[in-house]
């Protein structure tokens, strides 16, 4: 997988009828690593990203009979997961939980054997708002019975919006511009006077979509929201979102479907343009050039805005790209040599209002005696964060953690990190976020092919959106699209 | 100009004491065009983009003696400026018109012998709000009394918060993360109850920034606003930033500045990526590979996010470019037989709440019998009719034109339109836009050089952003900077 090589052994029949350009030179398309001014090499369909869309639609081709190459850019596949070590434990740097409705990951788990553990949440969560900490079991936050039902309220009215959106047409919902040309700290500041109410929906809006509530309209909330069954789904660790983890990684799925790909899947292949005529399409990196009869790019929008397309992309399409950015998140893995929170009855699990760091979950290690906390800086904490030092990070952090756990929580045995914003090939996390605005100017061209290139990614999904399963159902959804036009 | 050769020929001895590498291959570069893989030509500072603002800096950096090559990714110089024909005559499909305080663009055009004449402006005004046509001689829109009072209530507050403003660090404003997290749409709302007011200021928001309301920040409207003078000067026409425009073109400035650089200007030649060492910038084209002691970029940050930077950007700059987008606008030229609105005594000035078109002025052609519109669709308008054909366009801006002119406007003699969303190289226009949020958490990036590549380009200049004379401004700045390191 590691050398950039022609993944054509099993070239098939099947679509040569509108492979004219492709067939032609597929003879040639069987060589090693192609320097500058080497032939291209033929497939039927070129891949972009070896994230868990892109290897989704690699392998789905393949079952149909197609031959696929997969381009990734970066030197690892995985996209926005990825394993990392804390205490010799492998962990994820990158996306991480599942959830019980989350069929296609879960689906892919059980085939690969992959298992997975309960989110650890015994004990009591900690919640630091408006200036005061406090301390409760279970999914329901300790707010004043005024402010619990004011936040129910809001809560409602967003899923009440939520249920009714067309997810792959969020711009046809009644009301739809004006909720799109509002920010949600514009929507907060005036659908409640509860400041606690407020500031933990802040906390949600930063955890969620790694933006501040003044980065992000109330309707660009919607569709994520929608695709992940509400609010609480989102929010919640048991039964939730946040249900369970997987051992020794959910990146190692993403590397068996690599795997299984073999020489399909290539390394170091930035791909700087693609180029599309009524023939085919033509995909050159700076691993080589692959010739297809259809290209599909899993790279977030405005990651995939920086490839270089001829013709160039349609103004609706461009413009998508320009108005969508990815979320600000840093990911922290903390190790210690025990738990010493569930000790105090303490679950591990913070939200704070206020934090360089917003969130927090107990990590379990089974087998281990080790302890691990895994944390977020999001929004605002990651923008504020994101220039300075590892080292400077970790002092904060630990100083944060020693607020709400204790003085044991100065003295980790280690500490890993993952800057999203400064990985060069996907510049953020947990997902591209519409600008206010962006859904209604330009919204149908998130999903739609341009010509022979199609989009498939987790912002293109229609469930799960920003998570691992909407990157699995997109790359099924997009494959399906193009076996139906290589067979036509 | 045409062909991509080496610009050399008065290479200089200044700043070769940072220039070990260039230096050191200078011989290597008088070739000709350079086929993939042919050796790079060395100069002083590498400038990409060869609109006003990076013809000002090669000029500037040439009078200082230092040695420069140009980029232009386009097939013609002037950037976000170009010269087209209706009915024989030379106009502007880009930017256009000067005010009486630009003094940058003054200064050129009175360098280059370019005259300018007064915007036509007699007769009355035609402002279509709320459903009700005006009509009104002066900038004074007629509005009721108290609506006029409350509309000069809603400027004084943004020209209060922009004479405030540092311009360059518009974060520091007292208050910034409340304006720059609601939409102007949003403060309209809460600002005011009078709708023509709110109508007037969404045209206002759309005529001058290309965007509707909720898709710029109150924060985003400042620094544009303040650089220009304040609300009323942006607006205007006689002493405002529209008071006059140029015989022939504006453009021409840039084709003459272009001309006298000479072989340092290479057309075609889209930079694909920036690698910067300790000991200088490489810059790779699809004309040739370039070497310099700095590298220039002066596309807008949406733009040059496109380009592969080696080391990858930090994150904040990224962030900022990917926060940025560019303006919805289509300009169009209409030329009729006669200036028949003139004789109706219409100045042929029309602002519009509805219309496709959201904005027109006449637009005259000296020395001629013709009658000329200008007009703009504009932020939604744009928007809605980008994807549509020019047909479907033309036969949309005539019937508009008739409702408020009369029916001589349906049988006009040419037409001419440039859609900037559909230039693969402007993408867009007048201006990139900062995303609500953006300013606050990612500002600092917008002008500040990293390592040895610089900014310049209208976005970042310190007077009339967004207008030609930001951008000289931005030139003659960043050239200096430039200067400065070259001389250590």
């Amino acid at each position: 997988m590691k050398t950039p090589r022609s993944g054509l052994d099993r070239r098939a029949a099947l679509g040569l009828g509108v492979l004219g350009a492709t067939a032609a030179v597929a003879t040639r398309s069987q060589g090693q690593v192609a320097p500058s001014g080497a032939q291209p090499r033929a497939v039927d369909v070129v891949v972009v990203g070896a994230g868990f869309a892109g290897l989704t639609v690699a392998r789905n081709l393949r079952k149909a009979g197609a031959s696929v190459v997969v381009l990734e850019a970066d030197d690892r596949v995985g996209g926005r997961t990825k394993a990392g070590r804390v205490a010799g434990q492998v962990v994820d740097l990158g996306g991480q939980w599942v959830g019980p409705k989350q069929r296609h990951l879960l689906a892919l788990a059980a085939e690969l054997g992959v298992k997975s553990s309960p989110q650890y949440v015994d004990g009591k969560n900690i919640l630091d708002l408006v200036g005061k900490e406090l301390r409760y079991e279970g999914e329901i936050p300790p707010l004043e019975p005024k402010d619990l039902e004011e936040f129910a309220r809001l809560t409602a009215e967003v899923d009440g919006l939520a249920a009714k959106l067309d997810i792959a047409a969020p711009w046809k919902l009644e009301g739809a511009s004006a909720l799109d040309h509002q920010t949600v700290e514009s929507w907060l500041q005036s659908a409640t006077t509860s400041e606690p109410v407020r500031s933990f929906f802040r906390v949600f809006t930063r955890a969620l979509f790694c933006v501040e509530p003044g980065q992000i309209s109330m309707l660009g909330l919607l569709p994520m929201t929608a695709a992940a069954g509400g609010t609480g789904p989102m929010l919640a660790t048991r039964g939730g979102s946040q249900d369970a983890v997987f051992a020794g990684s959910v990146w190692q799925m993403a590397d068996r479907m690599a795997s299984a790909l073999g020489d399909a899947v290539v390394l170091n292949a930035p791909v700087r343009s693609i180029t599309q005529t009524e023939r085919g399409v033509t995909v050159t990196s700076e691993a080589g050039v692959w010739t297809g009869a259809l290209a599909v790019v899993t790279a977030p929008p405005p990651m995939a805005a920086r490839i270089h397309y001829t013709p160039p992309m349609p103004p609706q399409r461009d413009a998508l790209t320009q108005h969508m950015a990815m979320g600000d998140v840093i990911k922290v893995h903390v190790a210690y040599a025990t738990p010493f929170w569930r000790d105090k009855g303490l679950s591990g699990q913070i939200f704070s209002d206020h934090g360089a760091t917003c969130l927090w979950f107990d990590m379990a290690h089974p087998g281990t005696k080790l302890g691990g906390l895994v944390g977020f800086f999001v929004g605002g904490g990651a923008q504020t964060w994101v220039e300075r030092t590892p080292e400077e990070r970790r002092a904060r952090v630990l100083q944060e953690l020693a607020g709400y756990l204790g003085p044991e929580a100065r003295t980790p045995i280690d500490y890993a990190e993952q800057v999203w914003a400064a990985q060069p090939w996907q510049r953020g996390g947990y997902v591209a976020v519409p600008a206010p605005g962006a859904l209604t100017a330009y919204g149908p061209a998130l999903r739609g092919p341009v010509g022979r290139i199609h989009w498939a990614g987790t912002e293109t999904a229609d469930v799960y959106i920003g998570y691992i399963d909407g990157a699995i159902s997109s790359g099924e959804r997009v494959a399906a699209d193009c076996v139906k036009r290589l067979r036509p």
